[in-house]
């Protein structure tokens, strides 16, 4: 949930009048993205998005950020695209605060994930991947493996306060996460958190990818394994074999997955889910016991860890 | 700030499917409302309010406000209208709870208050008071002044936390409004709770007036109270006389204001001021200290409620 930042009606009134968008009719915060203020703004012209960027997300990343999303847009992935100023600026200043205007797009998250949302997430994941290919600026993974072990130090051995041995077991695996990890895949833009809440459908079409702010330039087989981790589990905790079959292949019928990413897949799931684990557990045991946040359970992604751990290859996942 | 109830795709298709409002095109919560969760929902159509009642509102008061908002919509009040249902109903239930749809209402509350607002306010306060007079329904207002010593007996002391001698100042106030509380003073339906936040402007005309889950059968004059108190006061805590005057001139344009009432009012502002102190010295005192919401200020209405005490009549506040 984010904070909100008051805007005055004669701040949000200038700042709009600075963009060839309408009058404001309307301008709500609403519940969306946990780093940002983001609010549904309604002009007698369409709906926008107007984000003010609060202090999670690193100023100097937003030049990245809202300019990998207009040249995705261009190419025709479905995102929102950042609306130009009449100056030509996509980032101003709002309520002392970076703050853009980005287009509005339909839909909604699904909260059941069933195979076709698997299959669209693929073929536009894959979309993603290729589009961004011509984008000039890059950024670093922030969150990749080399961001672990000192994470999981910054815990202090207090995973055991939630699992009996969960720091131990993490420090194991984190040995053969950094002497394996893959560094010659094939790499390029991702989006780094697809996760369901960011991927927006009318009906059974995907509609919209949102949420750029952990984009980066790493492997494109770890943003599969992402998503492997967060659409085809069920909520009981059973990998479901047909989502991942279906969100691979629509995958491929895009850009090419090739041997050596489907190899690496176990391990890079395995990644992932620590990834996942990693920021969950530091979060949940730097968050107020009774704040109104509930944090995320990484058991949920200890479970995941575990899971990728045993499997034997790709083809454990339905994949071959 | 709510706490959201997550709707699933096919329950909130199933329900808008209910009305005759178009597809559903978007459903994002909004952060209005501490009662409930509240979503902008956009269809085909036009966008509306969808509302899920979560437990803090009493279900059996649920007919009382939405036939209160349906009724003053009839008579011209700018407020959410409930949409009914194609089953004539205007209260369903989602996801488990009571659930409605409310017409979307264009404009802002405004952040700095001009005089322009207090002159629209008073104005559209009087208009909902005569509107209210032949609504069938009625509602005790469950914040008067006999909840007082009750509320503040439940702080068990602890106002002193806040400020030293604050308890046994605020008993003493108790002790004078139970004893000159007016009781027969015009009455009819009230607000309540007609903060800033509550009411939209567009530019500089009045456009809605939101959030009746406080409203309530009471004195008129009340009411006027309560608004003195939460827009006639400066942010440096100096009363504006010449706010209040455009406000109560307004009122009167559209609805009597008697010698009584106009009388009682200094009382009335002590009333309205120990009521708004004692929710939020309470709330305040049982807000987890690390919550994301911030307590609002008791001592912002100490300073008002003593600001009344010294007033020798409604003259103090440039009324006549």
């Amino acid at each position: 949930m984010a904070v909100y930042t008051d805007i005055s009606d004669e701040d949000l009134s200038a700042f709009v009048a600075g963009y060839g968008i309408g009058e404001v009719l309307s301008c709500k915060g609403i519940a969306e993205g946990v780093e940002n203020s983001n609010f549904l703004l309604v002009t007698d012209q369409a709906p926008f998005i107007l984000t003010l960027y609060e202090k999670r997300v690193d100023a100097n990343d937003l030049p990245f950020f809202l300019g990998l999303t207009e040249h995705l847009a261009a190419q025709g992935v479905p995102c929102p695209t950042p609306v130009r100023a009449q100056d030509g600026q996509v980032l101003r200043t709002l309520s002392g605060r970076p703050a853009a205007i980005v287009t509005f797009l339909n839909g909604m998250w699904p909260k059941r994930i069933q195979n076709y949302h698997c299959a669209q997430l693929g073929r536009a994941m894959a979309q993603l991947h290729v589009a961004g290919a011509d984008f000039k600026l890059t950024r670093t993974n922030a969150l990749s493996v080399e961001s672990w072990r000192p994470l999981l130090d910054a815990c202090q051995g207090r995973g055991d306060e939630v699992l009996a041995g969960l720091t131990d077991e993490l420090y194991a695996e984190l040995d053969v996460l950094e002497a394996e990890w893959p560094g010659n895949l094939p790499q390029g833009i991702i989006h780094a958190d697809l996760f369901p809440d960011n991927v927006f459908f009318r009906g059974e079409n995907l509609s919209g990818l949102i949420d750029f702010y952990f984009a980066c330039t790493d492997q494109f087989a770890y943003d599969v394994a992402i998503c492997l981790n967060a659409w085809c589990f069920e909520r009981d905790g059973d990998f479901n074999a047909t989502k991942a079959r279906k969100m691979l292949q629509a995958y491929r019928d895009v850009r090419d997955f090739s041997n050596a990413e489907m190899q690496a897949l176990p391990l890079l799931a395995r990644g992932a889910a620590m990834r996942f684990l990693l920021t969950r557990l530091y979060d949940g045991l730097n968050t107020p016991e009774n704040a109104l946040v509930t944090p995320k359970d990484p058991l949920e992604y200890l479970k995941k860890l575990r899971f990728h751990q045993a499997v034997s290859g790709p083809g454990a996942y339905g994949l071959d």
